[in-house]
C-alpha cells in the first residue's frame, strides 16, 4: 500500500503526508510510527474469500489495498461530519490540518482507492471480471455515503424505526464487508451463485459487526474497548439498544432530550435499557446476522485453509470484547 | 444525467436533492430550476473530440455525463474549502444543507461519477479501451486534488514561483480539460500519437482558459462577468498577473499583507499591475498556450464537421470576456 501512494507522480510529501498518516504509517511530523491503528479486517477478509473460493490471492493483492485506502477516506471525512477530535487516540486529520485540506485529503485517498484498485490489470484477471470488481466498488461507495447520510439525518430525525436503521447500517458498515466478499469471490470466479453467496456472508457479517459495535458502545468494558463507558449513551446515539427502548418506554427520550447529560442521566438510561430488555434484544438480532453469515458462507463452499481462518475470523468478530 | 442519478437504487429523495441542486436541474426545495448553471463545456468537448477523431459520440455520452459530474463534485468540495457562500448567483450546497451534508453529497456526486462512467460496458467498445478510459480518469482525479492542495497551500505560502503557479493550473484546471480530449479520443482509437495529441489540446486549452480567468478576475467588466470589479484583487488571490507583479515590484506585496483592502488599496494594486505590464504579461502567456493547444489540434487531425465545431468553440474561449 505504501509503494502505491509513492508510485502516484508528481505528488507534493506534504499532500501525501495526510493520507499517509489517516493509514497509521507515520505521525504528523512525517516520522514513523510504530503503533498499530486499524486492524485491517477488511483487506483479510477479501484476501481469505479469494483463496476460500479458489482464487490466487496474489491477484486479489490490489482490490485488497483499494478497499483499505476506501475504508480510511471514509473515516477522514466521517471524522469530520462527525467533528470527532480523535480516531486510535490521535488526532483526527482535520483537527491537525483543518478542514479545507482534510476534506482534500479525503478525496485524493479516495482516488488513490480507485487508482490501486485498477492494478487488477496488471494480475492477468479477465477483462470482464476486472469490470465487474469496479461495478461492486462503485456501487459500494454510493452505499457508504448513502448509509452516512442516514445516520446524520437520524440525529435529527424525531421517530427512527428498526427497518430504517438496518438499512442505515447495511450502507455505512456493511456495504464495504460485502465488498471484501464478493470482490475476494470475483478473483476467483464469475459464477453468480458463488459470489452471491459471498456478499450474502459479508453482509450479514458486517451488520452483526455493527451491532456488536453498538452493544460495545454501551456495555463494554472501558479498560478493553479504550472508550470511556456508556460512550454512546454520553453521545446521545440512536443505536440499536436505544431505538429498541424509544418503543419500550418513555424515560430514554426523556434523558435524550437533554443537551448534555449528566451521570445520573446515563444510570438511568442504562436502567430504562434494562427495563427494556435491550441488550437481550440486541444480542438476539447480533445472533440472528451472525448464524445468517455462517449459512451464507457454508453455502458459499469454501475450501482449504483459507475456509478454516474465514470461520476463526467470523467466531472471532461475534465474540469479540473491543 | 437525470436518468442517471435516478436509476440508482434506494436513494432517499432528500439526499439526491443535494445533487441534483448541485447540477443546477432543481432549487433547494426541489422545484425545476430553469436558469443555465454551468456552461457543460467539459462534456461538449468529450463528444466533439470523440467524433473528431472518428468515433461514435453516443458511445461517448456516459463519459461525457461522468466528467460533468466530476466537475461538479469538485466544485462542492471547493465550496467548502474556500468558505464560497454562493455559485452561480446562489448558494451554495454547504450553505444551505451544512458542512457534513455537502462533504457526504460531494463524495457520492464523486462516487456518481464513476458509476456513470462504468456505463461504457454497454456501448460495445472494446473492454481494454474502457479500462483505459478508467485509468485517464482516476489520474485526474488525483491531479484535481494536488491543483486543490496546492492551491490552498499557496495562499500561505510566501513565495509562488510562476512555475509553481502552472502546475497547480495544470492539476486544478487543466487536467480534466486534459481528460476530456483524451478520452474523446479513446472513444475513437487506442493509437497513442493521436490521443496524446488531443489530450496536449486539452491540457494546454485548460490552462489557457485559466488565464483568461486570471484576467478576468482583475479586468473582467463586472457587467458581462457578473462578478464584481477586480474581484481576485478583492479576495488576494495569487493569480498569474499578481504572481508576475509580486517579482516586479514591492507594492502590491505590501498592500496584500493587509487583511481588508480598501477601494484605494484595489486602486493602488491596479496601477502596480499596470506599472509591471502585467496585463500584457498575462496576455502573451494566455496566447502562448492557446497557440500550443491550436497546434495540438491540428496535429491530432480532427475530422468532419466536429474539427469545425472544435476550432470554433477553441476560438471562442479565447476571445471570451466572461
Amino acid at each position: 500500500m505504501r509503494q502505491m501512494i509513492d508510485s502516484i507522480p508528481n505528488l507534493p510529501a506534504d499532500f501525501t503526508l495526510m493520507m499517509r498518516y489517516a493509514m497509521g504509517w507515520v505521525d504528523e511530523n512525517d516520522n514513523p510510527y510504530q503503533q498499530t491503528t486499524g486492524k485491517r479486517i477488511r483487506p483479510l477478509l477479501l484476501l481469505l474469500c479469494a483463496d476460500a473460493a479458489g482464487g490466487d490471492w496474489r491477484k486479489a493483492l490490489p482490490a485488497a489495498a483499494a478497499v483499505e485506502f476506501l475504508h480510511n477516506f471514509s473515516l477522514i471525512h466521517d471524522d469530520i461530519e462527525d467533528s470527532s477530535p480523535t480516531r486510535h487516540g490521535r488526532p483526527t486529520v482535520w483537527k491537525l490540518w483543518g478542514l479545507a485540506n482534510a476534506i482534500n485529503a479525503g478525496d485524493a485517498l479516495f482516488t488513490v482507492s480507485f487508482y490501486t484498485l485498477h492494478r487488477l490489470t496488471q494480475s492477468g484477471l479477465p477483462l470482464d471480471r476486472i469490470l465487474m470488481i469496479w461495478d461492486v466498488f462503485n456501487q459500494t461507495t454510493i452505499e457508504l455515503t448513502r448509509g452516512q447520510h442516514l445516520d446524520m439525518r437520524f440525529e435529527h430525525q424525531a421517530e427512527v424505526s428498526i427497518d430504517e436503521y438496518l438499512s442505515m447500517i447495511a450502507g455505512k458498515s456493511a456495504a464495504l464487508v460485502a465488498a471484501c466478499a464478493r470482490i475476494g469471490a470475483l478473483i476467483a470466479t464469475s459464477d453468480l451463485s458463488t459470489t452471491e453467496n459471498y456478499a450474502a456472508y459479508g453482509l450479514n457479517l458486517g451488520i452483526a459487526f455493527q451491532i456488536r459495535d453498538d452493544i460495545l458502545g454501551i456495555w463494554g468494558d472501558p479498560d478493553v474497548t479504550g472508550k470511556s463507558a456508556a460512550t454512546d449513551i454520553l453521545s446521545r446515539k440512536k443505536s440499536l439498544p436505544v431505538l429498541y427502548a424509544l418503543e419500550r418506554n418513555d424515560t430514554l427520550a426523556q434523558i435524550y432530550a437533554n443537551d448534555n447529560l449528566t451521570d445520573a442521566d446515563v444510570s438511568e438510561a442504562l436502567a430504562a435499557l434494562e427495563q427494556a430488555e435491550a441488550r437481550t434484544y440486541t444480542e438476539m438480532y447480533e445472533q440472528r446476522y451472525f448464524e445468517q453469515a455462517l449459512l451464507a458462507i457454508q453455502q458459499a463452499n469454501p475450501k482449504g485453509e483459507a475456509a478454516e481462518w474465514l470461520m476463526q475470523l467470523t467466531r472471532a468478530l461475534f465474540q469479540r470484547d473491543r
